[in-house]
């Protein structure tokens, strides 16, 4: 007679057995941002992998795949000085050869945001990194926050896929100026760099208005407009308040309220944090920028389970 | 400085290191067919795992989920009688939690057929077998080569994904009188059964017209509805002959040539006689069958590659 096991855990410890496998996802031209996710998967796995992967699916017609930045030297020079030990480089022919007919959609917290400014983005994210995850099989995946909807599409790809991977976010890394680093930056002029700090200041200003006491979502969003029209470089695609799922709220929990919940329902302190969020999209100087914030400002700490 | 890997397979052998794992995912009420898999695999592997799932997601509205026959304790006989080690019995809650989202998709080989008769079922398919896949992290796979259609798509999505499984097809296992074996002929009783039996009649009509050197789609599928049509409880669905993508064709290559094609292209033979098949779906007695021949009769022996 065979054991019969109905619980997954069970299931993999059962099969497990191997040391700490890191993953840190990418689409090259690293700058201090991955770094920060390539250290801390240092820090806490055995082996660490980076990949650097240009992914076409993800690029919409128009988009910028092939103006894309690339620099494979300095990207190795920047992943090994974080503490990679390998990196992955697959071609494109190998990742999408002839007959390729596979995608997985990930629905609700996809539609919404970049998901319906780019469609098709998100499902060629969550393709790529299931098989990129199917490659490299880490038992950790290092994700940066400033990707905060696509973070949320992997992990509820991963968690209803049930990969066995623990989703990190990882958060994220600013210049002086408040600008969220990402490799678009480098379209940029150094002068258009510093304008372009104005997304986040919006983004902050939503948190002051939020933290002087403001709860209702057209006032929060207001602040950061206000902002943004402050500047007629920006051309603003959005600027949401939304919750876990992504979705649209009309008003937000106060600070009192949230402890409470937190208390409630055994959240982390970091969880409800992260909850509620402010993101935005905008193009400036022809570059197509996104940030997001939580709506209270404090360390984030999170981490993902499968 | 990192190592750098552009090939899976040596990024693989880097991070492996485990005994071979069989895996055999079934909805369960096995018969011998299954227990044709499960030895297989038992010859094969160090650890077998057999599942029993009946997936709501594969089935429409108006199919027979509720009504699909279950009888664990059997099961557990049957599967231990073959030597599987473990039976993983996930719960319906445990793979569809609250919130589920993700669906995979294999577009191509899974549009017609089945595909086309049952909307979303392949979607269904593909999505539970990869959560299955990723849930027990097996190193092979077996499936039964009369789902053959679900076979070839299952077969694109582990390929696609970079799922890191051996796909082996296993030859259908039939009653005496020809019958596929199948867990829904349990709605049958044993006449109807008999009378069932014209199904696997109509296809082997199509092999021996083939062998007799006809070439013609038309031709070959029409030795097949002659046969069907002298059984008036039969409602047919489709008799259709494709190739390996589950293209319909109108001609197929005449024995000879086929040889031919296998030295040129460096096939086995085994791959060759695979190729071209003829498949047939028919609702009897209210129970939908289906079954499926290579257009040539040999031992079928094949082997995936992920």
């Amino acid at each position: 007679m065979p054991q019969v096991i109905s619980d997954p855990a069970e299931l993999r410890s059962v099969l497990a057995g191997r040391g700490r496998v890191g993953f840190v996802p990418t689409m090259g031209y690293l700058h201090e941002g991955h770094a920060t996710l390539i250290a801390q998967a240092r820090a806490e796995c055995d082996l660490l992998v980076v990949s650097i992967f240009v992914n076409p699916l993800q690029f919409g017609a128009g988009e910028d795949l092939n103006k894309y930045p690339r620099d494979l030297p300095r990207d190795l020079g920047v992943a090994g000085g974080a503490g990679a030990d390998l990196l992955f480089t697959p071609s494109v022919d190998l990742m999408y050869p002839d007959g390729f007919a596979t995608r997985v959609t990930v629905s609700g917290v996809s539609e919404g945001l970049d998901g319906a400014s780019r469609p098709g983005h998100f499902t060629g994210v969550a393709t790529v990194v299931l098989k990129l995850l199917n490659l490299v099989r880490p038992d950790r995946v290092y994700l940066g926050e400033k990707d905060w909807q696509q973070l949320a599409v992997l992990r509820r790809m991963v968690r209803d896929l049930n990969v066995n991977v623990d989703v990190i976010g990882v958060p994220t890394v600013r210049a002086t100026s408040g600008l969220a680093l990402s490799s678009r930056n480098a379209y940029l002029t150094a002068p258009q760099q510093a304008r372009a700090a104005v997304l986040h200041r919006a983004l902050r200003a939503v948190q002051e208005r939020y933290a002087a006491g403001e709860t209702q979502v057209q006032a929060l969003q207001q602040a950061g407009l206000d902002v943004v029209a402050s500047d007629d470089a920006v051309e603003l695609d959005y600027l949401s308040i939304v919750g876990a799922g992504m979705q649209p709220l009309d008003s937000v929990e106060p600070l009192g309220v949230q402890a409470a919940e937190r208390d409630r329902n055994d959240r982390t302190e970091a969880d409800n944090r992260n909850m509620t969020r402010v993101l935005l999209a905008a193009r400036m100087f022809g570059v197509r920028l996104i940030d997001n914030l939580p709506l209270v400002t404090a360390p984030q700490v999170e981490q993902g389970q499968a």
